[in-house]
């Protein structure tokens, strides 16, 4: 999906807006379900080479699969195409790239590797996307399946020591959470900021807040979500933590506090950042470059903030004593391949560039 | 003037734009400057019951005026008049009073008051003023001018035990002072939120933050700006740190960090909150109002935030160490005037009202 939830459109609803004055901000959840298997039930086998996962960095459903995919080192099997902070009215742009066209799938626009399989696609075109190279076609943007196939489907082509983000002892507890995760926090973010009104605005802050207590209740006992381990549970949470002091607490009014005023959670969000395959995937300035210049309709100066100091994202976190080990019996993933490294001062400080 | 240092409009252009796009933020600063003196020099003498302060809680301009009344004592002798948050396209309104009509004046504008003295006033209908209630004219919206005038000309009413807010030996280093403070601070949040170029805004930014900073330095080691006692250029300052977390960190977009986050300003500022005459005239639930519903041009949803936190300005400061005596040979003021208190849910907690 788009990080703003909305639909960049197919062509004809140029402008999109994300607020829908006197309503309740409401995710269109209706994804291409087509699945990538093991067994290729659905057309589409698992095959290294065959698909590339198109993303934003600046987008947290999009950044989900960029951890995982590197979490389980999948980067030769499985190539990535980088789409820019801004999208235009119609579509994710390979606007990074040079001439602003994906090298591997050459196409100027994400929209069309979804009109190639779908000519009269009519709902958002959204990151994360996998596309069938040979036929440039879109395969799936459910997100949320992603990254579990990811975990899953792809197992045969995982590298050594990679973690299982979704062991089979653990997957009623992470659904559960991940559940409550995804309405209150990582949704509940989007739904403070387009809230249509005064009223749907203050529910759905009670209960990002009453939620982000929740968490740091029972994080404060354990290192990670579920288990003792990093899971897909920890990746789903950290994605929207990453953004919430940068983006979400003044643009989307989620201002009780900033995480770092929470110190359980900030200290777990900083555990996870500085493992291998989480921080290293996080870009601020694109981040906040993306949700402050394409929310016009809540940002309409375009103006993105010189703040906050983000360099505190490096300091102690002091989360081992509580045990746990990021990897279990695995190891940390590689170093970013060269070419998907973000540039040092994207993330360790406070410049936009 | 209005604390948005625009013109609101004398009746004819309906709808005041904060931000003019790829233009720096500009205050108009040509106010009415007759001032009411002990001698009268301007057909304006200082007399008990003459005048009415006109003030809007809201507005940091306004709010210094509000606190020299109180610590000086001259509630008996200078009434008030309190404007509501959220003036309108024409002017500052009295919509807290019954019948939305000030009890004094019997009007329900301030443009009234203008427009009796300068039917053709062409500039903003700002707080504060000072409006001569026999004619029901405005005297003077000049603010710098009016507090100092509080404290020079009006000494013969001041009360006892009244802290010199501005004495003689002290003045110039008051003025260097509070000159800087007005350009980068007072003044300077408002450049950054209405600044209608990044570059504008991020130069107004590091201007800023590096007066803060500037401020922590001297702050660090004496516990008021000047002298061992409060003087104007602490009233000064104490009216935008005041609203710096509240507002100014996300609405401007002042976000390196929050006040809050600043050990020497925060300690400052909580200790001059918790001086009677400071902290009792705030009113977190009108200023957070006023900004988020007035400036619709950086804030089109009108959606007031619920955080942050207010609770902490309460919190002990630990600033007696460092010598000093908020009222030095004098006393603090009185508790406020019944009609005047600021009901504690409005800064006490977090909630709007």
């Amino acid at each position: 999906m788009s990080d703003d939830g909305t639909q960049p459109s197919t062509g004809t609803d140029v402008g999109a807006n994300f607020v829908d004055p006197g309503k309740e901000f409401s995710r269109d959840m209706r994804y291409i379900t087509t699945r990538i298997t093991a067994d290729g039930r659905d057309g589409y086998p698992v095959e290294p080479g065959r698909y590339r996962l198109i993303v934003a960095r600046a987008c947290p459903w999009a950044n989900r699969a960029i951890i995982v995919r590197r979490l389980l080192g999948l980067e030769s099997v499985l190539s990535m195409g980088i789409c820019g902070p801004t999208h235009d009215e119609r579509s994710w742009t390979f606007d990074l790239d040079p001439e602003g066209v994906d090298p591997v799938l050459k196409i100027p626009r994400l929209q069309d590797a979804y009109f190639a399989r779908f000519p009269d696609y009519p709902r958002g075109i959204t990151v994360p996307a996998i596309v069938e190279i040979p036929t440039g076609q879109v395969v799936t943007n459910d997100f949320p399946n992603i990254t579990l196939d990811l975990s899953t489907e792809w197992k045969e082509f995982h590298r050594d020591g990679a973690p299982d983000l979704y062991p089979k002892d653990l997957r009623s507890e992470i659904d559960e959470v991940a559940e409550l995760v995804f309405r209150d926090v990582n949704n509940g973010v989007y739904r403070c900021g387009f809230a249509g009104s005064q009223e749907s605005y203050e529910s759905a802050y009670d209960r990002l807040f009453e939620r982000l207590d929740w968490l740091t209740e029972r994080l404060s006992a354990q290192r990670f979500l579920v288990g003792d381990t990093i899971t897909e549970a920890d990746v789903r949470l950290f994605t929207t933590l990453a953004r919430f002091d940068a983006v979400y607490h003044g643009h989307f009014k989620c201002n009780r506090n900033k995480l770092s005023e929470m110190p359980v959670l900030w200290n777990y969000a900083r555990d996870l950042f500085q493992t291998p395959g989480f921080g290293d995937t996080i870009d601020f300035a694109q981040i906040k470059e993306h949700y402050y210049i394409v929310h016009k309709d809540i940002n309409p100066t375009q103006i993105v903030p010189k703040g906050p100091d983000l360099s505190h994202w490096l300091e102690p976190h002091n989360r081992e004593t509580l045990g746990g080990h990021p990897f279990g019996n695995g190891t940390p993933p590689h170093p970013p391949l060269p070419e998907e490294v973000v540039p040092l001062s994207h993330w360790a400080n406070t410049e936009r560039d």
